[in-house]
């Protein structure tokens, strides 16, 4: 009798904030070495995160898109939203979890870090109770922004603050307003809602487009129309330096 | 007549957070590639940036360890300190400068990010304008420590907030109260401080020990007396999951 198949392990694995070689050793090495790759995408476009990874999979690799369902037509705020969402993540989270089962190890990728925002979390918080799940974290897309800045985010004992930029307009200005470094992700829409927080708070941004990417750009956020999706805002802390 | 050679480039290169494999690629190929190569240490100990390299340098790699000027005697809010580490760092760039003028690149390696905290920084501003200057961005430790916590760190619409523990009480525990998800850096002989402003804001944290290296351990904070260098506290953020 043949014993049942070691369970696989379920790897999200951090591709950083875009260029190949902004990936760590270990990520590298586990997507040059999967049989099993699984990515997000919009449907019906290739997906960033597979862009990445191009050319570095081994040629029998099989590879498992996940779909993001086209949700336009149903509000942010409408539960069946939430709803349509999660029976996609369970969908997902199925396929991943039987190959795992059947003794196969799998890649998810994740750009940026898996841990931090991102659909990754949504499987591992799934998967991580039934089967191995292992997280290489990696660069984000603001380090890779504030590299692109040309100058330190963060001084002596600077305080930095996150914020999405989907926040409540009021709760975005007093956010901005209460920091000594600043970081906003999720602008897209929300940027003439977060003109409007910079000016209420009194502050300047700059607008780091397609950090680590051939189009970066870093424009003052005040002269920017419309921001494209890889756009992070920024504001440099001035904290203690000798 | 020899044409004067062209001058080289200072790279600023993020180690990630301890572990050799966690560099990134483009990291990785500077580090064995380059001739000279420049850390900041304890004097009389290794130094962690040093540690993480071992092994990969170039047999006839030149090591310029820069060694922190000892400064215990003097207290932190001493203008003498600000100016002995000023002098400490403009030594260090004049060197690293000279090199980059003679023709020769340097890779300057940086714990984490370079652009977030750490000494590299002190060298970029001084540098920047003289030299070329490139930086790797690189995983943070709090990038990793959340990865050990077995936790994502921010959801939906979190708020992160990123303080120092080396911030006023009452400051502290307001910051506390005051976010979704937290990140406190530099804890050490704040420990006892970082108690209580956690319990005024009525929140519990985790610590996360030596992320990424081989003693990693995750703990409650409350139960913890003693904080290694190698400390971060996290609150995980519990925003909107589908």
């Amino acid at each position: 009798m043949t014993p049942p198949p070691k369970t696989g392990t379920v790897h999200g694995v951090g591709l950083g904030p875009g260029a190949a070689d902004l990936m760590s050793v270990r990520a590298d090495r586990l997507v040059r070495g999967t049989r099993h790759i699984a990515y997000f995408r919009k449907a019906g476009k290739p997906g960033q995160a597979r862009r990445i990874v191009e050319g570095m999979l081994r040629a029998d690799a099989v590879e498992f898109p996940m779909d993001y369902p086209v949700t336009t037509e149903i509000p942010l705020d409408d539960p069946r939203y939430a709803e349509v969402l999660a029976r996609f993540y369970e969908d997902c989270a199925a396929h991943l979890r039987a190959l795992a089962e059947s003794g196969e190890d799998v890649v998810v990728l994740a750009e940026g870090d898996p841990f931090f925002y991102g659909s990754f979390m949504h499987l591992y918080t799934r998967l991580s109770p039934q089967v191995p799940v292992r997280v290489v974290p990696g660069i984000t897309g603001m380090a890779a922004a504030w590299a692109a800045s040309g100058a330190p985010i963060t001084w002596g004992d600077d305080v930095l603050t996150v914020a999405p930029a989907t926040l409540p307009e009021d709760d975005l200005a007093r956010r901005i307003a209460d920091t000594d470094a600043l970081v906003v992700m999720k602008i897209g829409q929300n940027l003439p809602k977060l003109k409007r927080a910079l000016g209420a708070a009194g502050r300047e941004a700059v607008l780091v487009e397609f950090a680590a990417m051939p189009e970066e750009r870093v424009v003052p956020l005040a002269e920017v129309e419309v921001a494209p999706y890889f756009s992070i805002a920024l504001i440099h802390g001035q904290g203690r330096r000798p």
